[in-house]
C-alpha cells in the first residue's frame, strides 16, 4: 500500500515589508532568510520593501536643513533613495544566503503613475522586468512606495500606505495567488490589542468589512490599498514578520474563504471586530439659516480648503424657528484650515458661531453579517448605555455602525462593545513594534 | 566720450562638485549659493554632483553587514542612492534661494554606459532631459558617476573619477563653454604643495601635459577625464569651492591658451609641473632565458591578472649568457594578484625567482617644452645626483621623464627637481581639506 504523494503547488507571492522590518542589517538578514524560505519551497517571490527604518525621517531633517521649503518633484527624488537602499541590502543578503535576486526601482518594475508629486496614483502598471527576473528563477525585489510620471517620466511617491499599495498592485498585474503584507501583529484583530486585551486574530475577513475597519481607523492596513486589492480580487494575507503563525487573509468576496483552509466556518460570522480613531475632530457651525443651499455652501466651503469630512450631523433646531446648527468631523490636522476658511465665510453665509473640539474620539463596529441581523443596533446602543457613555454623533452603513464619544472615554467604549459582541478571546494577544511606510 | 559697454556673453558651464565639497547642509547651502551667482552673472548652469562625504562608506558599510560580498549589479543600485541625495538637496537649496532647479539621475540625464558594473564607461550621451530643463530657464543638476547600461537598462557606476567623467562628458554633449571641476584647492600646482610647500599653481596647462601629471601621480584629477576632456576638446577649469579664484584651466589644444586670458604668454613654459606616487610596487622577475617571446609571456601573465603595468626596464643579463633580469611596477593592490599569477607560470616561463618591493616611489618631471629643450634630462639628473639620491628605474616620453626611488626619499627627491626647474614661487600654497570620488 502507498500513500499518494502530496505535490506542493507552486504559487507566485508578493511579499511586502515595511520599514520596521528592514530597520538594520540584523533585519535585513531576518527578512531576507524568510523570502529565501518562501522560495525554497518551490514558489516564486516577488518582495516589495520600504526605506529602512528612520531612513525617510533622516532624509526629511536634511531637507528642513538645506530649505524653508521643497518642490515636490525634488522630495520625492529625495525620499525615493530610501527604498533604493534597502532594495539593493536586500538583494545582497538574499545573494549572500545562496539563491539569486534582482532589485528594481518603481519605474524600472512599471509603475506609472499620475504626475501628482508625493501622492501620485497608479495609473498602469507594467512588470515585465520582473517576470523576466522570475522567469530566470531570481527573486524580484521592488522599491515600495515610487513611481514613475506617465507625463514626464520624473519620479513620483505614492504617500501614505504607498509601499502595501506597491505590493497590491504588482500582485494583481502579476496575477499572483497571494499578497502577504508583513507586520509587526500577527494579523487584524477583533479590536486594538492594545485597548482590548482579550482582542481576538481574525482568521479571514471580506475585503468589504476590512474597508470599512480600515476607514474607521484601523491601522494595520492602509485604506487605499484594501480598495486596491478589492477592485482587483488579490488575496491579502496579513502576517507578522516576527512569527510563522497564519495572519489574517481578507479575502476579495465572501465565497473565497472557504477556498483558504478547510477549517473556515462557510457561515459568516456577524461581526469582525471594533475599531476606533482619535485622529479627528468636531467642528459645529451653530445657527445656520435654515435655507436650502446653506448646508452646501458650507460644505464647499470645506472642500475648497481640501479638508476631507467624514460624519456629518444637522441638528434638529434649538434656536427657534428659521436657524440650526451643523456638525461634522474630520481630520485634526486639517482642522486649523477649515476653521479659517469657515470664518472667512461667516459672513456671506450668514450662521452664528463655531465650536471646535479635538477631544472627541470614534468608535465602528464593523460586520457584513449585521446586513440580516437587526438586532445589532440595539445590543451596541444598550452596551454603550450600560457603560454610563453618552454617545454625541452617530453615522451607520450597511455593515458598520459608527458613533462619536468623548476621547476620554473611547478605551471603555471599545472594552464594552467587544465584550457586548462575544469577540473577547481567552488569551491576550501578543503586540510587537512600531509601523513603516 | 562714452565708453563702449563691455556685454558679457552668455556661457554654458558645466559645474562638478564633490563629495567633500557638499558634506553637509551647510556646504549644499554654499554650492547653491556659488550655482545661482553663475546662473545669475547670465550663464546657463548644468552642475554634477558626488555624493555627500561620507555617503558611501556608510552605504559600503551597510552591505558588508548583510553579506559577505555582494552582486556588482546590487552594489551599483545602492551606491548611486548617494548622488540621489546629494542631488535633490542640493536643487532644493537652490530653490531655496529663489532660482528654479530640476535634479536628474544618470539615466534621466542619458548617461549611457556598458553593462561592466562598478566601472562602466560611457558609450552615449543623450542630455535632451537636461537640455530642455537649461531651455526652460532651470538650473539642472545631474548624478555624478552612474549611468545606465545599454543592453539591460540596469544602473550602473563609473568607477573612480566617476563624477569628473559624467561632468566631461555632459559638457561634450551639450557643446558647454567650459568644465569647472571644484576641489579642495586653488588648482594644479607644479608639484603637490604638501611636499613642496613652495609650490606654484599653473594658470594654463595643456590637456596633455595634464594627461601625463595625472597619469603620474597628480591626483588632482582623474587620467579618465582628462581623456574624455582631450579627446572631446572640453575646457576644464579646475578650482577651489571654497574662493572665487581662477584656479587652473586644461585646455584640449596649446592654440587655445591665448583665447583664455589675454595676460598668458603665448610661449609655453618648458616645464609644467613635478608629480609623484607612492601607489605602485615594483616587481622583479629574476633570471629570464634570454629566448624571443618570454618577456611576452610574462607580460601576457599579468594582463591576465588583470594588472596595469606601468614602467618597465629590461636589465642587462647579470647572470651570464642566457639569462635576464626584467623589472617592472604596478599598482601595488593589484601586487598579490600578480604575484600569484608569476608563481604559478614559473616553471613554463622558466624563470629563476620573483623579487617585490612596494617601498618605492615614482617622481615625474612633465612638461610640453621639454620635446624642443634637450638640456632637460641633464638637469635633471644633476639635481638627482646632488641631493644624493639614486636612481632604480628610468622611463621617458617626449614630455615626460619618470624615474623611481626609494620611497623614504621621494619628498627630498620632488623638492630638488622642483628648484631646479626654477618652479619655486615666493608664497606659500594653500591646501584645504580631502577629496570625494
Amino acid at each position: 500500500m502507498s500513500l499518494p504523494l502530496e505535490v506542493p503547488t507552486r504559487q507566485l507571492i508578493v511579499q511586502k515589508f515595511g520599514g520596521s522590518s528592514v530597520a538594520d542589517a540584523a533585519g535585513i538578514k531576518r527578512v531576507a532568510q524568510r523570502v529565501v524560505d518562501t522560495q525554497r519551497a518551490g514558489n516564486e517571490v516577488v518582495v516589495v520593501v520600504s526605506a529602512m527604518g528612520d531612513t525617510t525621517d533622516e532624509l526629511l531633517d536634511l531637507a528642513g536643513e538645506v530649505a524653508e521649503s521643497a518642490p515636490a518633484r525634488e522630495m520625492d527624488m529625495l525620499l525615493s533613495a530610501g527604498e533604493r537602499i534597502s532594495m539593493a541590502l536586500l538583494a545582497m543578503a538574499i545573494n549572500g544566503l545562496g539563491a539569486h535576486a534582482q532589485s528594481f526601482t518603481g519605474s524600472q518594475a512599471g509603475m506609472i503613475t499620475d504626475g501628482i508629486h508625493g501622492k501620485a496614483r497608479i495609473i498602469d502598471v507594467d512588470p515585465h522586468r520582473v517576470r523576466t527576473a522570475l522567469d530566470k528563477g531570481n527573486i524580484a525585489i521592488v522599491a515600495g512606495f515610487q513611481g514613475m510620471s506617465r507625463e514626464s517620466n520624473d519620479i513620483t511617491t505614492l504617500g501614505r500606505g504607498g509601499s502595501d499599495t506597491t505590493a497590491v498592485a504588482l500582485a494583481a498585474a502579476l496575477n499572483a495567488d497571494v499578497c502577504e503584507i508583513y507586520t509587526d501583529v500577527d494579523g487584524v484583530y477583533t479590536a486594538d490589542p492594545r485597548v482590548v486585551a482579550s482582542a481576538k486574530k481574525i482568521d479571514t475577513i471580506s475585503s468589504e468589512e476590512m474597508l470599512e475597519l480600515a476607514a474607521s481607523g484601523a491601522k494595520i492596513l492602509h485604506l487605499r490599498c484594501v480598495e486596491y486589492a478589492r477592485r482587483f480580487g488579490v488575496p491579502l494575507h496579513v502576517r507578522s514578520s516576527f512569527s510563522q503563525h497564519e495572519g489574517t487573509w481578507v479575502l476579495p468576496s465572501p465565497e473565497d474563504k472557504s477556498t483558504v483552509s478547510e477549517g473556515v466556518a462557510l457561515e459568516q460570522p456577524i461581526i469582525s471586530g471594533v475599531a476606533h480613531d482619535r485622529s479627528e475632530a468636531k467642528v459645529t457651525v451653530v445657527g445656520v439659516p435654515d435655507i436650502p443651499g446653506k448646508a452646501a455652501e458650507i460644505f464647499q466651503v470645506i472642500a475648497d480648503a481640501h479638508s476631507n469630512i467624514d460624519m456629518i450631523v444637522q441638528n434638529v433646531s434649538t434656536h427657534g424657528r428659521g436657524a440650526t446648527d451643523i456638525s461634522f468631523t474630520l481630520p485634526i490636522v486639517e482642522g486649523a484650515d477649515a476653521l479659517t476658511a469657515l470664518k472667512a465665510a461667516q459672513d456671506r453665509i450668514g450662521f452664528e458661531d463655531i465650536e471646535y473640539n479635538a477631544e472627541i474620539g470614534k468608535l465602528s463596529l464593523i460586520g457584513a453579517g449585521m446586513r440580516s441581523h437587526p438586532g445589532v443596533s440595539a445590543t451596541f446602543f444598550r452596551a454603550l448605555s450600560d457603560a454610563g457613555i453618552n454617545i454625541d454623533m452617530i453615522s451607520t452603513s450597511e455593515i458598520r455602525i459608527s458613533v462619536v464619544t468623548r476621547a476620554d472615554l473611547l478605551d471603555d467604549a471599545v472594552r464594552a462593545i467587544h465584550s457586548a459582541f462575544g469577540l473577547d478571546a481567552e488569551t491576550e494577544a501578543t503586540v510587537y513594534g512600531g509601523t513603516g511606510r
